[in-house]
């Protein structure tokens, strides 16, 4: 890779995520040279990709590139890159477009989804963690909508209008509240062909409660309201297979979907060379200590999902969610500065601001450190707090406007097939 | 294809183009039976295409889904399907999902790009009639810059800098404007290090002016903007090959470039069944007569690009565009409702309300009637045209919001490599 060396030292971030943005940020305008690498060219909204799923955002505005968050630092650069293998050795990081010497490195891969060794549940299921993931659901629930109308086979009809999520989290209720919506808004206007009442949401989790990192209150309202919405919820019951068609539990229960979408784990995206069992702790992510220094390592780090960093408050790693990886990033920038100046780093302390979750058109949970509400203002807060962590006026503006239209005309109009999952045909 | 039968006469349009969706609106109220078929869910408002292709739009704000259009209309289906043939005997079409008896037949299949019996150009090169292929032509295009980067070999970075566009017709004229925004507005602040000039944008045009339909002044005005804006111009040059790297032309004149936009031609669309040479006039279209009936049938009719109505005007046929069919769509409702009650159909006359092009900021050519303006106020009158005829309120609100932003902050925030082209990553 051709990257000018210049006498600052070097940070090669791995990764664009919220982890991997915040630092390149705190970075941008310290004598320091950065190299940021990510497979994509763009930053990726997370919190709002089931929208694009479910047609009520276009995947463009949940988008920035990532050129642009950075462009007016002249010691920045940013590659397209897959990191194939990190050569602690050397100092080395491979890509599929060349190597790249490092003085420091920082790991922000982020997490992957994790099918806990079940191959078959892999191929089979539905993934949301990335933007052409996202369009695929949206893709197949539509195809599948259009296939139901053709089939004369009931139990084909029903497998197909048939949406099982596996995970109660965030993802998963999220998921499951706007695909309830569908079913009552969209459906019976698009399709009034088809029996709506065969177009069953069900949301499979092997815990007792939804929204687990969350309050009981939180927990209790979120199935409250998901029931409203005609969201059957299914506890204790752990998925155990899915062969394209039948779901198995460890239960009698099975369902019949052409549907399944995974959203029962997540697992560090480790890399070659950093994935021995020394440096992972369960979930593949990498331990590291208080400064985010992988064990054995000065100048190595890991931040964000990535990064196993245990507390007193949460033995087993900080939650993988956006706002330990914004904090992270953002400490992690002063600390390695301070390295660089040879002062003492801080140790790194987790804010914890909060978590929140929305179900439907005015139905949202949230809890804050002193106040947990749920409800209408529950779900403004939520938009108010989305569109404002959206990177970009543009992206504000656009998501902005799709809400108000959404919510005026309780409708979804990006419910387009653009990319087929199922039927390609010639572009 | 399981649609009920009614006592309706049941009329069947293949195609949500223009023509397709202007002519099933007009008959959404009557008294027959309307299915439309079309491979999309969705209606392409294809003018726009360009700016998905540019990164100033995003895809799904110039789409709208066929469904939502024709909602509210008791006897309209919608079925996604590819149509295989047409059975002009027994009056059946063939799809992918099934057989449909038709009563009458609505041709509106469009157009295709043509070239000209050229495969290897077909192969290498890159078309924007389709949603799909205008991202494709978004990534190559920012994945040709990212590549830029990486190489030290110049003839290599010269070609993946430079851009060939074969054809001065609106398509053409409108991309190469907007690829010169680039180069002056975005590839400066994303890519410091490239140096900006190896970015040649190059128009190719086989005839001696652009904009060859419109008028003398509005043709010499482009060609002076797009000057302006640094595209080169080649005039009376045919493009005679391209390997993926070199463009061979009818003259010593050579281009190395890595993207090639064939916008040099269309082709009707044609359907098996009704291809034989007895339908089908120069440039692939269905010869129809003045009430788009095509020869030797009174209930078989095309409309839009694919119909070849040759009139005082345009003996060859009417100009490929978005007017003419809407303007046949909406007449021909009329017509077919004439013909079920035996009343005389009316012959189509079209009515010619102008042409126009953007080539940039402030600057678009338009043709009226009476008036032909070229400018500042011409540009305005080109984006008002053009957020009218857009369909669906969100959708202009979304456009409208970009086209603020992209003017007042010179920027095109949808720089976004969602589906890479040339190398496919996991998603």
């Amino acid at each position: 890779m051709n990257i000018p060396r210049t006498s600052y030292p070097r940070i090669v971030i791995i990764g664009g995520g919220f982890a991997g943005i915040a630092l390149a940020k705190k970075l941008s305008k310290q004598e320091v040279q950065v190299v940021l690498l990510d497979k994509h060219n763009y930053h990726t909204f997370q919190p709002l990709l089931y929208q694009v799923s479910t047609g009520g955002l276009e995947p463009d505005s949940i988008a920035y590139p990532i050129r642009k968050i950075l462009k007016d630092f002249p010691n920045f650069f940013f590659r397209l890159a897959n990191v194939e293998e990190i050569d602690i050795k050397k100092n080395k990081v491979q890509t599929n477009i060349g190597k790249l010497k490092f003085d420091y490195l920082v790991v922000a891969s982020g997490s992957t989804t994790n099918y806990f060794g079940n191959s078959e549940i892999e191929r089979h299921s539905m993934a949301m963690k990335t933007i052409p993931q996202s369009l695929n659901l949206r893709s197949l629930i539509l195809e599948n909508f259009e296939e139901a109308l053709l089939t004369s086979d009931l139990n084909e009809r029903n497998a197909l209008m048939n949406f099982v999520i596996v995970g109660g989290g965030p993802t998963g209720v999220e998921l499951a509240g706007a695909l309830a919506e569908i079913k009552k808004g969209i459906l019976p206007k698009d399709y009034p062909d088809l029996d709506t009442r065969m177009a069953q949401i069900h949301i499979i989790q092997s815990g007792n409660c939804l929204l687990k990192g969350m309050s009981a209150k939180a927990s209790e309202k979120a199935e409250v309201f998901l029931e409203k919405l005609g969201v059957n919820i299914w506890k204790n019951v752990k998925v155990t297979n899915y062969d394209g068609r039948t779901v198995t539990t460890n239960s009698d229960l099975t369902f019949d979907t052409a549907t399944l979408v995974w959203a029962a784990g997540v697992k560090g995206a480790t890399i070659k060379g950093l994935d021995a069992q020394e440096f992972v702790s369960r979930g593949n992510r990498i331990l590291v200590n208080e400064f985010n220094q992988v064990k054995g390592f000065d100048h190595i780090f890991a931040i964000g999902d990535i990064a196993c960093m245990a507390t007193k408050e949460s033995p087993n790693g900080l939650p993988m969610m956006a706002q330990p990886a914004m904090q992270q990033g953002d400490q992690l920038g002063d600390n390695i500065l301070n390295l660089i100046e040879e002062k003492p780093m801080r140790p790194f302390e987790y804010t914890n601001k909060g978590a929140m979750a929305t179900i439907g058109r005015n139905k949202a949970v949230v809890d804050l450190k002193r106040f947990k509400f749920q409800g209408v203002f529950a779900w403004y807060v939520w938009m108010f707090v989305h569109l404002f962590f959206l990177i970009g006026f543009r992206n504000r503006m656009v998501v902005f406007v799709n809400w108000v239209y959404n919510y005026v005309r309780f409708d979804r109009e990006a419910r387009l097939i653009i990319r087929p999952f199922k039927n390609r045909v010639e572009d």
